[in-house]
C-alpha cells in the first residue's frame, strides 16, 4: 500500500507458514520502522542458510556439510536406528536428551492419495542400509497421525525378514495430561500398554 | 542445532513480532527444506525494504519517496486531516476507502512514564502544520486505549485556540457485536452518543 517494495516484503513474509495478512503486515512494518539493522540481518542469515544448508547423504536430515555431525559422531550407537518424518523430528528427538544412536529421516510419511509412495520417502535406502547388518535396532518414531502410523507398519512389514529388533515410539497420556481430556484412543493404548510397577 | 547457520536463521526469524522459537524453528526448516527459492526472495525483499522505505517528510508515513502518494494527491482534501498513531493505521482506514483527506503520523502516543513527550511525536511540527491555516478539519483518530485516549485529549487542548474543527472517531459496539459481550464502557459511550433516527 505505501509502497511497491513495502507489498513485496508482505508477501513474501506471507508466505512463511502459519503467516496471513495481517500478521506479514505487522511483521513488513516492525522491520522497516523499528527494526532495520534486524532485517539485514535477517536477509543475510536467509541468504546463508539456503545456500549452505543441505541433506546429510546418510541421514537425511540437515547439515552445512556431506554428511551431518550425527552421523558422523563415534559417541554414538550405530546398532540404534530411530527413524523420523522430518528434520523437525530429528531437532525434538535430540531435545529430550534421551536418544544416543543414529538417525534416518524419510522427508515424509506414505500418502498413496498424494501419490506418494515408499520411493518417495528414501524407503529402498533405509532397506539397504539395514541390509550391511550394523544397525540392531530400528525405532520406528514417525508421527502418532494415521500417515505416520501406516507408514510404521509398512516399515515393520518390509523390515520383518531383515535380523534387526523394530520398536515403535510409546503412546499414551502425555505429562501433565488429565484422563478426563485425553482423547479415547490414546486412553485405551495407554491402558493397553500399561507398565508393571511390582 | 543442525547447522551454526540454522541456528542464526532461527535467531533472526525470532525476532519478528509474536514468533516464538517453535514458529522460528517451523520456518526456518520451511524455508531450508521447502522454500529455497522463496527464502532469497524474501532476502531480497527484506534488503530492498529497508534500503528504500523512509518515512515520508510531510506526514511521516511511510514511502520509497521523500513525500508520500497520499500527501501529494491533488484528488484528496487537504483541508481534512487524520492525525494516527502508526503507518498501520493509515493502512487500516486507507483499506476502509471511507477517507479522503490526508494524514498524518504521529509515530507513537504520548506515555509520560516511557518518558514519551509531545516532542517525541512530533505534536509541535503537526501545530506549525495546522497554523499554516489549509486544515479545516482534524480528526483525532488514535487508538481507543488509554494512551490513545490522552494523546487525542492533548491534542485537543493544544489545538483550542486554533480555527480548526476537531473530532474524533467514534466509540460504540462493533459490527457484529454482540451486546451481552460488549464492555460496559464501550456500550456505555454507544448510549450517550446514540444516533438519532427520526
Amino acid at each position: 500500500m505505501f509502497s511497491p517494495k513495502f507489498d513485496e516484503l508482505v508477501q513474501a513474509l506471507r508466505t512463511l507458514p502459519s503467516v496471513g495478512p495481517k500478521s506479514a503486515q505487522r511483521m513488513a512494518l516492525n522491520l522497516v520502522m523499528k527494526n532495520k539493522i534486524q532485517a539485514e540481518i535477517l536477509a543475510n542469515a536467509l541468504h546463508n542458510a539456503v545456500n549452505s544448508i543441505r541433506s546429510c547423504q546418510k541421514c537425511h536430515s540437515l547439515t552445512e556439510q556431506d554428511v551431518c555431525d550425527i552421523c558422523l559422531s563415534i559417541e554414538r550407537d550405530d546398532g540404534l536406528m530411530c527413524v523420523v518424518e522430518s528434520p523437525a523430528d530429528v531437532m525434538a528427538i535430540e531435545q529430550t536428551g534421551s536418544f544416543r544412536g543414529k538417525y534416518y529421516v524419510l522427508g515424509g510419511h506414505l500418502s498413496p492419495l498424494d501419490g506418494i509412495g515408499p520411493d518417495d520417502i528414501g524407503i529402498p535406502a533405509l532397506m539397504a542400509r539395514l541390509r550391511q547388518g550394523t544397525v540392531q535396532e530400528v525405532i520406528l518414531a514417525t508421527n502418532a497421525t494415521v500417515e505416520g502410523q501406516a507408514t510404521a507398519h509398512y516399515l515393520l512389514e518390509a523390515c520383518k525378514h531383515l535380523p534387526v529388533k523394530l520398536t515403535r515410539i510409546a503412546q499414551g497420556v502425555p505429562q501433565g495430561g488429565e484422563l478426563e481430556y485425553v482423547d479415547s484412543h490414546t486412553l485405551g493404548q495407554a491402558m493397553h500398554h500399561r507398565l508393571q510397577f511390582k
